[in-house]
């Protein structure tokens, strides 16, 4: 294993429409076009939230979305570094691994105004949506995936997480950052350039406050830390984990909602991506990209999922305890069946999965990796 | 408005395998045939329910569904009268309007029996998934939509629930029901006879529990109902109802979560369909019914959709202040543009909507309901 220093490199611009651009290398960034917006026009994004009070959440409207980029015609990617500058797309060309810009139709900006009080009774309360929706392209490479990353690369990638993090904290303004890919036509993706979005939050949402509270709980309860409890115990057990680095591993955890729902945890209990050092983040890196890998070689098809990134709170809200970790949601129960959430898991918020954790353990164990 | 009583009729039978199947009739239940069952074997259910200590919920586990009926060739329909004794399906031939059988694949079962304990160390806690999963057949017209319903007939269905309601709380099993109608191959539906299903759970789920606590929060504070104040306020504010029928009425919440999500609410505050007096069943089922309609009319398209019935608690989690209320989540945002869940929503529990509550109404009062 190594443990050489994950040096990278960043750079910071701006684009002509005002919207923030950060390229991140492994070898010095350095341009070779000007950087380009498919639009000169300014964002004027002016999202709000409003509370539901049944369940207790908030919800964001954006009303300027719905003519956001849906399935372009394959000759124009507007992630890929602009090769005709008569038409722009979001990247320049140059060399750098990873980008990450603000998104065009964001459901949460910085700047987001004070709505004006509406003309009928509102009947709940609403508020300007602060926060950042941000676009982090993963390679320069529009055909690929993200476990086609060198393991170099993907260290670079939870570096970039982890410091979109802290900018995202140093403003002052945000409470929880949520990286998350969501790959798969089956599940509406409108762009096939490999890529994530970043969402912040000037709150703890309620997926993230669980998580806190019961961890804490735990911590209250038994006096060591929840994801240090949980480690140890699947080492123990063995049967679920998928792939152990020492430092990092993968697992089907026993409560998996979805069928081969895979966790990546580091070995040491922290609540952020920037907590690690660089031999943990390689070796998380490495059992990311051997958990995406897996999931791709189960069926011998691109597995569809949803990957999020659990961190804890930042800011006025930081707190210990907080398991950081991410967890992989493939949409695939079986091959050609995608599962659907249905009424249980949207009207009760209770999950129906058809296998138990430890046999799709098994499954994801005894995969030959093949290259798709 | 009609005032008359809503009578119904029923009959309790067993299927050769033992499951449980009622029949429900505006008119006297006759039977012309045997009761079938798909498949002589019973049903050798062992749901267990394990608990996601970073989530606070439950997860049901049940191995034997990953082979239930998906997308039966079109000359076999499980949820037809039997026409052909050598292919029994779930239903005899007769007179009735609605019936009800236990699913052969549940996810919960009043039987589960207590798990054996595992051969590996489990790490977290499990549990028998004790409960009742229930096949609710709106019709025997096998090509008709649930909007297709004749008043009486829907009137009825609001009867059948509150009647599962009531025998699923007096098995003293029981602390909450969930009727629901999931619609549309777009959305994984395998049957495409109009039905639903009912899922009966042994505790409180999440979701029932947040609004209950939510709605005991506004009751303490502002000392009325929830449900009455949000009522109010709605016809108030007007912008957001769709149809008001003085007994029962739909509107687009303040606080939609999907593009055209309806609630279709009684303007009496009650937590359980069977506290609707007969006028009041017939004057929610008119809403009911037409809000249905003009989803389908809205895109010219019949719209997938899931539908959740949301009564309070029952037993001994029985309490007041839980407002009932039907929600549909339309799928579809725009012509064929489909709402997937992704990070926000699965990650943080936040959602993010396109169009305004306001704008969504008043696209759905202005529709032409037309016959699809």
């Amino acid at each position: 294993m190594t443990t050489s220093p994950l040096p990278f490199h960043v750079q910071h611009l701006q684009k002509p429409d005002g919207r923030d651009l950060t390229l991140y290398g492994l070898q010095p960034v350095q341009l070779d076009s000007e950087v380009p917006s498919p639009s000169p026009d300014p964002v004027d994004a002016r999202p709000v939230m409003r509370w539901h009070p049944l369940r207790g959440e908030w919800v964001m409207y954006a009303s300027h979305r719905l003519g956001r980029t849906f399935l372009p015609p394959p000759e124009y990617n507007p992630l890929a570094p602009t090769s005709d500058p008569a038409h722009p797309t979001e990247l320049p060309r140059g060399t750098y691994d990873i980008a990450v810009f603000d998104n065009r139709f964001p459901s949460l900006t910085l700047g987001a105004p004070v709505p004006p009080a509406p003309a009928h009774a509102l009947n709940t309360e609403e508020r300007a949506a602060t926060g950042k929706c941000e676009v982090v392209v993963f390679s320069q490479n529009a055909s690929g995936r993200l476990s086609d990353l060198s393991d170099d690369q993907m260290a670079l990638l939870l570096g970039v997480w982890a410091d979109r993090t802290s900018v995202l904290a140093a403003t002052g303004k945000i409470r929880s950052v949520l990286a998350f890919e969501n790959r798969g036509v089956e599940v509406g993706v409108t762009l096939h350039h490999p890529h994530g979005q970043i969402y912040a939050y000037d709150h703890v949402p309620p997926v993230q406050a669980t998580m806190l509270a019961q961890a804490q709980k735990h911590r209250a309860e038994s006096g060591e830390p929840w994801l240090a409890a949980f480690v140890k115990a699947e080492r123990d057990s063995a049967v679920r984990v998928i792939r152990d680095e020492g430092l990092g591993l993968s697992v089907v955890p026993p409560f998996a909602r979805y069928t081969y729902e895979t966790w990546v945890l580091p070995s040491r209990p922290v609540g952020l991506l920037s907590e690690l050092d660089d031999a943990e983040k390689r070796a998380f890196a490495r059992v990311l990209k051997d958990a995406l890998q897996r999931l791709d070689s189960l069926f011998g098809v691109r597995m569809p999922y949803l990957m999020t990134v659990h961190q804890a709170p930042v800011g006025d809200a930081a707190t210990a305890d907080f398991p950081l970790h991410i967890e992989i949601y493939p949409y695939l129960r079986a091959p050609g069946r995608l599962k659907y959430l249905a009424g249980t898991e949207q009207g009760a918020g209770e999950f129906a999965n058809d296998k138990f954790p430890e046999m799709a353990a098994h499954e994801l164990r005894e995969v030959k990796v093949e290259n798709l």
